[in-house]
């Protein structure tokens, strides 16, 4: 059962943060994903197709699952922010923070006053987390700021300089396409690679945790190598999405099948 | 996009049908999976989690993804058969018949007046597949019995002379657990094997087509070489579960991070 | 606002009930219906896309608009009619009851024991309708047995004949098919029509209100005259597709826009 | 967190499993319901307004919530009965079971071949609770059987009988009706208690565990001292009913306010 | 039946209106809430596990129930103000209004032109209350801007003189928690106190309501007394947890069961 | 099957496009209104009862009958506009636009970088529409702002200069509002008309679709005729409720039947 303090004591090791990524909406399928092992697993609501109430329960299945239930805004917007907290999740990726003033609009909706505006009501998240939760989790609830845009890169120590910020999560689909470069996924394009490094510099400066949505293990142990410590790996879409594109293409090749087999499951 | 017409050409050709397999409810993982370029998709009523409702929005996308939508029934129960054709199967799978008789109460259920006893009412499915619905498809839809189990091995050549009856769908965990085999899937113990080839043997008498329900694309190339016709391999849940399990373990292992990946996708 | 009362003052008085007719799942779709002025409104789980769940909020729906909710049985079993009644649908249309054991079966799960085995729970029903309930609307919540079958005809005494059942409603489409006509609706078939009358001859004999299932006012009203006294005309898909496709058609066509118009609106 | 190891402790020290019940659908009540601390709580889909797909949200958080989810069916029939089960729910309730027949039909519906006739396929159940599943929790699922009516106390050593049956579980409301007495709720009237006592009587006689729908704290006490080791108090629909009312009341009175809200919270 | 015309009565005799609050999803609970007897029901957004599509369901059963139905709105966001309107709440709370500027854009997304820029299309508002909507309820729906924040209270008079505002609404948790009081809910510390006097002083100079978020019928009543005319008492969830624990509480003890069941219904 | 091809080359060949509308939720209502013929179907998420969860499966429906799924977005906010569009939307009217500023955040929020700021990452929408989604469909949705207020018609020219945008759509019930005309639908008053001819004329010059929000197909055509060509006509809400009450009509009164009848079908 993975809690705040498990992450900050993965953390504090020096160690890395695994989490998983859901852009499907249901609880069924976050339990499965939460089984899986992960330490985190994170409910998309900006690109994946989930909404608020979607989320609530998938937060219960992934807290059920044994990982820490986080959420990725659908935007920098406080209203759904706080509601996600208010449900249960101990964390909230937000994308597109382009200034330190977009920051401190985020972080202030994941604090309560007077450090920040969060409005005080966490209906499921006190009794889903018990009396812990007013003390010492809920004002210490996640807040990743995503860093995707030539304009954020402009004002990355702004952003980095927001009191309250827990770290900054890469995101780099839009950073490549911001930055000119044709790469959804995995970068290696040297200028966007060199931006990387900045965002991950800073963050070890400022004590922040440098997060970074990969499109593969391999990619992720390389960011985990280069000192990320908060690492997306795959998403539910793409597993169910592989998993029966490779099925099919077993079955319509003449390849020998268990061969194919070996390397489905 | 696929038809009951292109199914039954694959059949007329000799080859077989690749059924992908739903156990989680929602429209877009069922979209997910139709576009992985399966014939036919099933959404699994009996044992997957799975309601009516989640069902119709599934057949939605089923057919939106080029698959043939069917359905396996919770049970022989006429109504929910009924709905479900309504609603835009194009076959039921039917669990657990064990009978000539129960096998003719099923099929029934799926045949208009007079062979069966169907009410008329194709709300959904006539403007889903136009007016042939009436003239050539609404008759001719899928009717699969299940054999699963002692007693309907007692019972095949009852229920496999029932008229209306389009073919057997053998499963492997119930048929090995009521046979006293501690098989799930991909059973090899022999006098399991030796049930499932009466089956085949019996279908091949009556022209019916023999499915299986198989768990890996080792065992359903196997099971086509052997005379099955309509194999289904995996499910979404395990796809899930499998590609989620393989990238968490990817992560936590010291395995070289490039080798672990080309596995997965 | 329309009740049970008012249904059988409508009856004492000779005159007959308008029932609208929901297909389409959704609350909201159930209120507009509702709020056009029928005095009953019969959610469909036979033939319609709708379940349990999404009845619920339709019989919320319906009593707010002002009309009587009832509902179309996916079944005649026991356990889904039960549901429906606790949920608060004050009459039960039952499709294919073909004798008098299975008009008996359906009618005692309306009737509360000793007249039935309706199992006592009337969840909603209670607080929905108040006190009376447990008085005077429980017991006499209204039990239509279809009959549209050629073996229900051959059985219409016994199925008449049963204790409690408040009438017969007539499926035109699934009669038709049973007595080997090809129309669907609004029946003209002389031995189907003839069959129809005698339906309604033993109706009025047993002093069971005749139903109707209609396609539209103009054959209603004719059956009406009969001497039907619950009739449905149209239903809210048709509705829908009616209006839309009239619509497109006078947009797609040269014919004076403004005539095109009158006819729709 | 209560499991059936729990329960079975409990009752192995003559000790009474105390129950929660619920009727209104959703995830987060259920949540609620389970933090209050009851050893089981019972997701009802005969009289709840709750379906399959609520109820395997609610299983979710029942378990999430610490105690062990249980399902009254919605009638005696195989298919839904299988389904809960597959969805996590460690016992079933099934109401109206009248006969030894319909006691055995019930039964087997709950546990594999050879020992009844449940279909294999723990979808949910087997991640939800791990490998033990396939070896000791699925097989020992509590199959509760309802008496609740004249016809089945005379079938009651018939109905006790049963290889497999867990226990009786009383439903007072219709075996009060059945009975030909008015109360709906912790009967008092004495053949109706007599009735009661033989069946507490039977189940000590077979070892079977006797069960107990309870209208109040106090009735249940005495159900417990009485022998009842598994009794239900109240309901989340009687719980929000009675704290709303109280609370109005009290605004609307005149009493001194402070003492109404002590009884209150 | 209460309706807008009920609350300003109410009002307009000096007495104060009873809110009930919902913070659990689902048509069924806001019924059985709207049945208990409250003037107004609200859905809340902000705090309550609730969104938009459950709402609309909820205000139907508000509506059936016989209250009228409200909502506080997730923020202060024009979209979802309107959409609350047009699904038929008859009023907004809006949280965390903290200037004169932020109250004119929350009034203005409830006011029609010339008054705001509420976008005309009340698609389920005008048919659930009728041709009334465009005249006289329509331009009418009450608009409550929360006060609860020292930033706030500096502001009071800037927002107190919004023209269109229907009145002042006082959450208590976020007000402590802004004015450093660690009470979170019927605030007794004086400096708080001293500022809920206040808001209640401008209301009454202005002619505004006067609004609460208490936690008990005492305190309410002590409220009320004070001059404030618009009381929430309890919340749906507040009250199935407190009868739930209750009941636990009741059946773990050893006190008489007896009384235990007396303090509870 | 209408693809975003289709309407541009129905553009290019100065024909209008026929836009159908859906206010109620639920995925076979879309299914219905797509297969009357539509060239496109817009999913009203602002004046509508849809929420972004109904939004999915109906752009699903949609897309399967025929249609181009558009969307209506609730308010000028651009997670939303970006979630819709990842669900599959090939278009957004955006209401209420305002000023220039106000149409460069709207139109911003369709276009990828360096158009625009939206985000990468359509996750349904690649699937759905295939690898051309990257490359020609994806940038080229169609972004269309409303004009609807006295104000946007002062600021027309800069709302009509932002690159990227695809059309103005005019609401007529808001611009008469706004006008200060009682007028909701197909307006007739002078001063009105001329406003509508402006914004005509301003498409026209810069190379901008005009479209419009017809109430009756006679409107309809007289707009194509005057120049737009994108024109909605009625609305699934206006079809049912028009359809119900002409049923209801026609079985109240005297006239004769037959007429009714051939005016309802």
């Amino acid at each position: 059962m993975s809690t705040l303090e498990t992450l900050r004591a993965i953390w504090a090791s020096g160690r890395a943060v695994i989490n998983g990524w859901c852009t499907i909406p249901g609880a069924w399928g976050a339990e499965i994903m939460a089984r899986a092992g992960w330490d985190t697993v994170t409910v998309d609501l900006h690109h994946g197709l989930v909404d608020y109430r979607d989320a609530v329960g998938m937060f219960q299945a992934i807290q059920l699952g044994g990982a820490v239930p986080l959420a990725r805004a659908p935007w920098n917007e406080p209203g759904i922010i706080m509601k996600l907290l208010d449900a249960g999740a101990l964390g909230i990726i937000c994308p597109m923070v382009n200034s330190g003033e977009e920051c401190a609009r985020f972080v202030g909706a994941c604090r309560y006053a007077p450090q920040g505006y969060r409005s005080y009501g966490p209906t499921r998240a006190r009794p889903a987390y018990g009396e812990a939760y007013d003390q010492s989790i809920g004002p210490q609830v996640l807040a990743f700021a995503m860093v995707e845009t030539a304009q954020a890169l402009n004002n990355l120590d702004a952003i980095a300089s927001v009191p309250g910020l827990s770290g900054i999560y890469v995101g780099p689909a839009d950073l490549s396409l911001s930055l000119g470069s044709p790469e959804r996924s995995d970068p290696t394009v040297p200028h966007v690679v060199e931006a990387i490094e900045r965002v991950l510099s800073v963050c070890k400066q400022r004590g922040l945790i440098a997060g970074f949505h990969c499109g593969s293990p391999a990619y992720a142990h390389h960011m985990i190598a280069r000192g990320f410590q908060f690492v997306t790996v795959g998403s539910d879409g793409a597993f169910l999405a592989a998993g029966a594109e490779a099925a099919v293409r077993a079955m319509r090749s003449d390849v020998p099948a268990a061969q194919a087999s070996t390397a489905l499951y």
